[in-house]
């Protein structure tokens, strides 16, 4: 251990190697508090050929190298490994360029997702990424896991504004391509791989962003809905009216409106009566708002008349959109009465989603005659959240819950993961929606990338490895 | 020999396999002609398991494979190795599904990229991608190579449409992920390895493609403009202005436009007077033609009262439009006086675009004083085209043309291929665009997906390892 401090810190200098009596919770226990670990060390490098230093003392004496970000994982796939080194980036958060012309910027990945935001925002563009833990998780972050949010209908996951990459490799070697082309092909898109790989291929270093032009026009409207198939065919109808302005579309099953607009405050009355199968909360954005509303409204008033929607509000000051977004994001008002509950991020075909849900049900009800069970979640872009309640939680009730919904999942050829990745809860279920074929490919580019399993040891194949490859 | 093609037509039957004076030429020749081969067999099997069982074959006995389609890579990237086995796909041509609830068609990787565009029609819906080779490319060709086209800078390019995908892996073994997902962050993401490896990974045998609303309205421009600085700012005004409905914006310089629109038919007047600097042609495209109209007019008065455009002509029906898009596309016509000639697709930040420009132009008349040289492109993408022509053509002349322009693609880390790929003109350049740690890791991928080097052999890291991999 002293051998390995002193070598950490002939990288970044001592006082940058911390060692674990000095090492703060936030970096070795996650949001969720359900996981935390022991680190041997945390090393604070402050450059790329820094972080390539302290991989390369890691890779020598076979020692585990976790990036800790803004610990916003919910899948446990963000704490360091016990007895490893925990590397933060947090000294490298420079924002280094913004270029306009190209409309791209260029970041460190110890950069929080907001500053970017809000700097992107500043020069008069927009970065579409945008999550509820925007103000806690890292650039590095958003792209070791491929992040999604609210907008991946119209904008893409985070891996669609990744034009440039610089990260370092289980070897120490730094792979650059900071590029701000759209189109490159000149040889394979390794960016990709490192993408959603949850650090264990790469160290994200640096990226370049692509930025879009920030829209000055935003119309929001709740639709309240009575089959999934008008949902659906709402949907489409709105894309194909919107012209691709379309940018959210998330949808709540009626259980789950019913809860989060239970109790409103009374400046904030409940925006559509209940008694529908399904309400969606719709948002566009465009750049010349006279217009925009016009063709918004239109579209609507279209659907209400045909009796696809049955009823809409409209918000029509930022203080009654905000009130709307709250209807499907304030989770810490909404959903008390169900904890301790367990909370599933899943995708599937649009078309199988029906099939899914009463699927799901009802192998849960099996189980668990009372369970309280709800839907929501982003259906524009066939990902779907659901929350199961059953008045207690321990690890067999979240292992049985978890086999409900995977096996729903599974019969829908679905994914057991949507945007979350599959850090340590998702691994034992990985075969659920990977085929034995693909993941033997995985593990041969993990061999072929970390042939000494130093980077983000114990996560998802690790994992999966660990609970026996079941499936 | 005749071992390996009584193993081939143990797989396929004896009548899907062609001996070497069998073969026809489209199967060796590329539509460029300047690449041909002499490969020992073509197999055309009908299913995914019969290409496993005829790459399982291959790779025992370590005889090289190339899928071949439409032979219209212009890089010499799609004929066949000597010797080796040409795997045709035509066989494999079905839409298998149009789902328009998910919005994505399941084509087997045979089917020529027309047809499954004109069907995804026929259900009401677009596939973004096109490109002038339609009618002979094939969806895994476009895979293949990542094709890309004049619509990038609304939809991406050809891995931004793949949503599923089914490939055989040089061990024979098929990796499958036909879903419909457009969120799906459980485990590495081996698609995008595999899009745009130039059959070098993988043989793709059927995918899942994304569509779009059709669009009912196109709009189409061209503008006059006398300043690079201009082109930057008009091109992300219009992005600005259309909300995201802008689909292409393709520049010319001036020699382009002259030569392209010298000698004009009576019946099609050189839309736009000579003597600016640039030339735009600008489409956008959406499904509400009133309030589209308006807006895209309304864009460009803005533009020319501000005096940014010069001078503007509006399509005013499909013929007008045809007229504008020859005046880029239909270079049979635009260019004979130039030929013989070399050509070049590039790309780099379109703020480097005229310094890049100035220097390619330099690096030329360096050596060939009185070269004619023309530049256009997807200048929305940062993807550009140059053209040029010294009066002869041979090996020589054409490296110390490629030196040139590739040495100034160097001097703005731009990169050697925006679209067509690296096959085996541009593999002695891999190192202009690819650091030494980019082109390990390459090669430290195909060792692992292919180590006996099986798949389209000869091609990409191969041809530039036989060019000594200089750099």
């Amino acid at each position: 251990l002293e051998n390995l401090a002193s070598a950490l810190a002939g990288v970044v200098g001592g006082d940058q190697v911390f060692a674990e009596a000095e090492i703060g919770d936030r970096y070795r226990i996650d949001f969720t508090r359900k996981y935390a670990s022991r680190p041997a060390f945390l090393v604070r490098p402050a450059t790329a050929e820094e972080v390539a230093g302290v991989v390369k003392v890691a890779a020598e004496r076979g020692v585990p190298v976790t990036v800790v970000g803004g610990q916003t994982s919910t899948v446990g796939g963000a704490v360091p490994a016990d007895g490893g080194i925990a590397l933060s980036l947090e000294r490298m958060n420079r924002i280094m360029e913004i270029d306009p012309v190209s409309m791209t910027m260029t970041v460190d990945a110890g950069c929080l997702l907001q500053n970017v935001q809000d700097a992107a925002e500043g020069a008069g563009m927009l970065l579409p990424l945008d999550l509820g833990s925007r103000g806690s998780a890292t650039i590095g972050g958003v792209i070791g896991t491929n992040a999604g949010g609210n907008r991946v209908l119209r904008w893409g996951m985070t891996r669609d504004m990744v034009i440039g990459l610089e990260a370092v490799l289980a070897d120490g070697s730094i792979v650059s391509s900071l590029t701000k082309m759209l189109k490159d092909n000149a040889g394979y898109n390794w960016k990709h791989l490192l993408i959603g790989s949850e650090g264990t291929l790469g160290v994200v270093v640096r990226a370049v962003l692509r930025l879009r032009p920030l829209p000055t026009s935003r119309q929001t409207a709740l639709l309240a809905i009575n089959t999934f198939e008008e949902c659906a065919l709402i949907l489409r109808r709105l894309e194909q009216a919107m012209s691709g302005r379309l940018s959210s579309f998330e949808l709540m099953w009626e259980e789950f409106y019913t809860r989060m607009t239970e109790g409103q405050l009374p400046d904030r009355p409940r925006p559509l009566p209940l008694g529908h199968a399904y309400y969606a909360l719709v948002e566009a954005m465009g750049c010349d708002r006279e217009s925009d509303e016009a063709q918004f409204e239109r579209a609507l008033e279209e659907l209400l008349g045909e009796g696809l929607v049955q009823n809409a509000v409209i918000a029509q000051s930022d203080r009654e959109r905000e009130a709307l977004w709250a209807v499907r994001e304030d989770m810490m008002r909404g959903i008390e009465t169900m904890r301790p509950l367990a909370g599933y991020d899943i995708s599937m075909s649009l078309s199988d989603m029906p099939a899914f849900v009463e699927m799901a049900r009802s192998n849960i009800t099996a189980v668990y005659p009372h369970a309280k069970i709800t839907f929501y979640g982003h259906a524009g872009d066939g990902n779907l959240h659901a929350l199961v309640g059953v008045g207690a939680i321990d690890a067999q009730i979240v292992h049985q819950l978890d086999t409900c919904v995977f096996d729903a999942v599974r019969a829908v050829n679905g994914s057991i993961s949507a945007e979350h990745g599959i850090g340590t809860s998702r691994a034992p279920f990985m075969s659920w929606s990977r085929t034995p074929e693909e993941l033997r490919l995985m593990q041969l580019l993990k061999n072929a990338l970390d042939p000494g399993n130093i980077l983000n040891r114990g996560k998802m194949l690790d994992a999966w490895a660990a609970a026996g490859k079941p499936g």
